[in-house]
């Protein structure tokens, strides 16, 4: 009875008057990557009978069957005994032909009224939901940890750069606080997309909808969905939610980037304002002497990775007529390998903020070099009534002088920056400090350090808000 | 007074020993392109003005000079008259050296407590801001013609393809809501990504904060703003927000490149499902009889643009160390290509779906090739008690012996459909039928024809909504 | 004596204080991936170790002991039975420590005057350039089936179409020639690679070169490479040569894409040019009447993977300072996929062309349809005396005519084109048909079938050339 | 006579029954960036018109009145007095009609034997040929200045870093032969792109060939093209060529961004290995002592943007079906951008090399720091007998020793090294410090000054053979 599936060609061999070539069944077949869906099948799978059987389509008899058949098939590939065949192409087939070796004729029954196309779209939605809780969870986790590296250093100065030039004085705590509002950001597009992802496809059968009478809005309910989809041509032939997915994927990759190249900075001698902690480094098996942050150089390099596969989905959906092609399945590596990349490189940059150790003799001492303050001089004299335009000029020519004696603003008497401009008084010296600098800048989104700390206050009760 | 501003490389030449030569000054000019930000820049800087006399860190007098400035600057933009100079560099020095040039003193001072990099990311946020409204306005009037499409079409049966094969026959109505569904998606998209956009990067001044007291929450609500950006390292030198938006772009496009793809191969003669009215098309220099399909094949062409804007701005923004670096001046580019593409593309296709005639008589003589009603066959089986993988296997050999013999299902007579199953009576005949087939797909989302009006009926509700 | 290599960690163990996390282990270990390169891995070693001794840097008993082991261990790992350690992170560090167990401290010799950088990319080239050759020949291969086919079908005309839109008539041999030529110059552009991969970079030890007193061009004999890396620091460091491979296996499926693109197409029951056997084919799990072209639409799915690759080895070599960071880590699996999907595609459509059966009732019935012999006309008429845009004209108010008349150019009588231009006369009967217009085309690259032989008899010579 | 091309949309009138509409004609247009093909437009055409009339398709005096229509519009357009029309959409047909206008019939039977299909593609090929040549001669000039600067400092040590941790003493000047090697394989890579931009698609018509007796071979010769297309279907439908470009033209970025990043890293205060001249700096609008390193920092963002071309491309030609389809008009705006990017990046590249000052005394300083010399007293351990692997172990020890006391190896005594082998004597100080080290990397491709010195007159020699 159950012979008919025992290879995948042959669900449709009444049609085909030879087999598939071996090389054209191992270059479909989808089964060594799609059996990751395996849990999101069956549990569709379940939900699918469960409306059936509430709708008179099957029996409450076969509908036990089927529960008690994947029951079964749960518990074998949770043990890893359950036998993947390639004969059978993909996960869906190999779980159906195995529940009809269980369950005889209630296995077949559970196709009735779906089709692969939209069983395949409702698999890869549950999939990616999971994966959007799972980073949601990592985000949480990463701006918590940087929240707490902020705490520590609320009032530690190291210069903040543009241009990799020393630009002004800025508080450590405030620096990992940008990261903590990226990562922010990117939790909050996970949730935007996640709204797209729960929706059910499934219903939509090949591309029609199913001639049965089945209620989609109790498999939706069953199954956490917010909505079903509301076209079955587009339920089954779009992957835009995929992409979406892998767009917000490329952006948190992005703040990774980021985040890695100013750690491996920080890190080199010459700039030596961070050691990360030996667990999360390498050595070389030339160089005796090497400790290498390995970690954040290879998650700038995993980025390329995440980028690829946003480039290679947007490239499988061009110009892809409606509804299913067999294109689609190309979907499925890409999708798998960025929520792996992504959810792998979140857990151990969370786990790493905590093994940042931070120099402050080696933050200041760069602080000090490369005229920080000068843009308070400039304010300063703006204050007592120069035009910016003005004021930035005589600190320019002030700076240019500094330069020429090798020295910096704070070294310069009082006579010499009134050489500058005569609007210059003793009360300038408190402006050209780094404390003077950092703490004048007080206003929401400043680096303050009690601006610092308010900002800690907000992110904190945001995650524990949820 | 003034003359420091009248060449750009003289804002900080007091520092520099050499002028910036030629061809860096046009290598790093951004005038060229920025310009088109001088709406959003002339708009920000009096919302800066309004807030800076308020706080009285400048005089009501000078704030009014400012405004009656830059009232004659938006004039002189608007007729033409404005002249930009490379020698200013971008857009943000040009507007303020004739400022100065117009109020003098008060035009110094309006760039006190605000810096080029915040001031830029205000500017770009308000152009995508406004990009977004035009394109959400624009996918609206594209989904409102497409569904007066599927309105007219709602019983039109034509063959639903899947692998470019037969499938299942359904209505034109319901193919076209496919894409207003895709299109609402995108709609969502980009509404969610404006909730990002739009919050205030200005008061981050160059990086850190100003030491002026400034009132940032004033300027964000004068700016229509819905929040400040939080952090001002990252308010200055993250641009995730056009990527973002460039994401949402790219999957318009590819929600485009499909719906070209299937209108070329609808008007192509062998398949001949519509024509584009003529205004649409063009001809050719050699062949007189051609009529292209021109304007779908180049919005597929399109596609390639934006995905590859998407691409270059990732690239940018990888490994990006904090803050400001000059890379993100490539930041704008793609950001105004991508908007025009997509702008001009969405318009041109919501004019362009008044002009698609469709044809009838081929939809319904391809839906009568290529057994679409194989699987209503196999559906009336298990209604009959047959399991439904051997209600399928049943009817992959009637289609065999159809194939063999060169006619349709519903050409074989009762005898001949009971040799593939006795379960098979008098009643099949009705099930065989397209209007029959279509019309039993009567669930949400479904291709019956009432349930195609009910998804009209919703999203003309959702677009008066709006 | 070998126990410091028995993880991983070890090699550098003097230095640390805490060993590497589990999670920061497998995050950065490849042994799971780059266990492909061990067979170049050994290849390498060995010409290395040759070179040793013949240096005098090394004993011939070390040498010998060297080879003793490595033939060991290509056995076992032949034989399945060799053990990768996730501890010891990579393919190098396994092989050389397995051999260290095997032959002692000979094996602890053998990394004498060499890094695991330049190591590495002496692996991947190897690897590259092998995958180089096998691409040739699969290419070789394709181009000689589709010459095949092409010869097969010399005469058998079908329309050409430009924006899917009859344009001219063509031939079948033609068409199918076309793909011989992209396939052509993508063997060329692997060959042109191939000269930039086949350079030596052992020898760059980690960076810098090495004290001991190396031959490079007696390893780069060995070897088989064409060249050595003229500096040490490039050759450890750019992957370039990698990222020229993936942009030529780009073209390579962007070529396939268009042909699979083209047989989809023409395979769809609307056109119904051609039929591909069965063995390519598969079926449906709920439409019993199906038969899907899943290879060729798969084919053009898996073009974004390799895009997407390409993508990826950009991003990652983007703004990497010199010279190697972790982060080339990451150039591996993009490659191995790129090789992989590039051969098996490319060995199933050698294989699938001659599963292409041709229907030319199909294709000169399509022929006949749209006017595809228009340019015909007008070309008589400028041959016999009007310009060439006044004839374009006169033919297009024909073909407008015929168009209003649902009729076809030759269906018009000599009096009913002599409207049009009274330089036609009953001559112009023979430029309507297919066969002349096809034969008329008669000048190298053009379609008349004495054309199409000389080609294929050109391409055969550049086959058997190799 | 000649009105019926005073719009383009007229040039297939006939066939039409309404006029292009306004929108449309804007969307399809290219003439407002295709005219930068003008030159080659008319160096094809007046090819093709030679040819037209050696073979008698035209008569001798119509090729003359061509020629000079043609020469008058050459004239015209270097003046700026072209007027260029939306109307006639592309620079083809701006040209053709205002020859018609300038010769009359001659010039109404130019287009004789060909297409615009063909003529784009001929026009195409020779713009990039040509930006080809600009290019080789452009990299010639920055490898010839990079290697001027090599040669300065071909004794110039600096810190070679591996994961930007210090790893061995390196030479500038072996430092920017790394990249004077990168940019000639870039080189390689363009002179064999250009052979297959160089082969004439002239002739191929719109896809088939033409009726008229052409000589492809004798146009060739004259446009300086090495062959003929040899298949029309492939001349007029691929832009293979154009993708390899510009994955070439992404390399050159690639090599240009990995430069850029090291520059505007070594102008970082805390690494001050070098300065840029002033002329290729910018200043701050807010911080007065700012030197910003512009010009490294855009050419690394414009990196993005030739990628994301390269990816544009590449979907452009995903699944396009043959022969020609107006997708392939969105080929020219990334090329033409891609060259604009390259040229002007190469050229103020070639430029800013000789504005690079170096400083040794930091460079000498960094390299102090950081256990350069480790490997050199491994290499010596084993010269001295000890295996490879032991030698590193003991090296490792000395360096943690060395770590926890906050001293180099160089500043232990004889003594405490022997506590890590006594295999060590007093001649170790000569291996210990920064000649020595890097004199004794003394093989082709290594820093040793001397093997620096002999790979500069090495590639002076390849830049004076050309």
């Amino acid at each position: 009875m159950t012979a008919q599936l025992s290879k995948k060609a042959e669900a449709w061999s009444a049609r085909f008057s030879e087999p598939v070539s071996d090389l054209v069944k191992r270059y479909t077949a989808s089964v060594f990557f799609d059996k990751r869906l395996a849990k999101a099948d069956i549990q569709g799978s379940l939900a699918h009978a469960e409306m059936l059987a509430a709708q008179g389509i099957i029996s409450a008899a076969d509908r036990a069957e089927i529960e008690r058949g994947m029951a079964q098939i749960a518990q074998e590939i949770d043990a890893g005994q359950f036998e993947w065949l390639l004969d059978l192409e993909d996960v869906h087939l190999n779980i159906e032909k195995r529940l009809t070796e269980l369950v005889g004729d209630a296995g077949k029954r559970l196709h009735t009224g779906r089709s692969r196309n939209d069983q395949v779209a409702t698999d890869i939605r549950l999939y990616v939901r999971s994966a959007i809780d799972d980073i949601l969870a990592l985000l949480a986790s990463l701006r918590g940890a940087l929240t707490d590296l902020a705490e520590d250093n609320a009032d530690t100065i190291l210069p903040g750069f543009t241009h990799m030039q020393v630009a002004q004085p800025i508080t450590f705590g405030h620096h990992m606080l940008a990261y903590v509002e990226m990562f922010g950001r990117d939790a909050e597009r996970m949730a935007d997309c996640r709204k797209r992802v729960n929706r059910l496809p499934l219903g939509a059968a090949a591309l029609a909808g199913t001639t049965f009478p089945i209620d989609r809005v109790r498999v939706a309910k069953t199954l956490g969905f917010d909505d079903v989809c509301h076209n079955s041509l587009d339920a089954v032939s779009d992957r835009d939610f995929a992409i979406e997915f892998t767009a917000a994927a490329s952006l948190i990759m992005t703040h990774v980037s980021r985040m890695s190249e100013e750690l491996v900075i920080w890190m080199s001698p010459r700039v030596g304002f961070i050691d990360i902690a030996d667990r999360f480094c390498t050595g070389s098996s030339i160089m005796p002497q090497k400790k290498n942050p390995d970690v954040p150089e290879l998650a700038r390099g995993k980025t390329g990775r995440v980028y690829g596969h946003l480039m290679g989905l947007l490239t499988l959906m061009k110009g892809q007529p409606l509804a299913y092609n067999k294109d689609n399945q190309e979907d499925k590596e890409p999708l798998f390998d960025t929520v792996d990349t992504v959810v792998d490189t979140l857990r151990i940059f969370a786990d790493m903020a905590g093994g940042i150790s931070v120099k402050p003799d080696a933050m200041r001492g760069a602080a000090l070099q490369g005229y920080a303050t000068a843009t308070d001089l400039a304010d300063y004299l703006v204050k007592k009534g120069l035009p910016f335009r003005d004021a930035h000029e005589a600190v320019a020519r002030a700076v240019r002088a500094c330069v020429d004696q090798g020295c910096d603003l704070a070294d310069l008497s009082l006579e010499q920056l009134r050489a500058f401009s005569d609007l210059i008084t003793d009360d300038v010296f408190g402006v050209l400090t780094l404390e003077g600098s950092v703490a004048a800048r007080d206003h929401v989104g400043g680096t303050a350090p009690n601006q610092v700390r308010a900002a800690i206050a907000r992110v904190r009760a945001q995650l524990a808000a949820g």
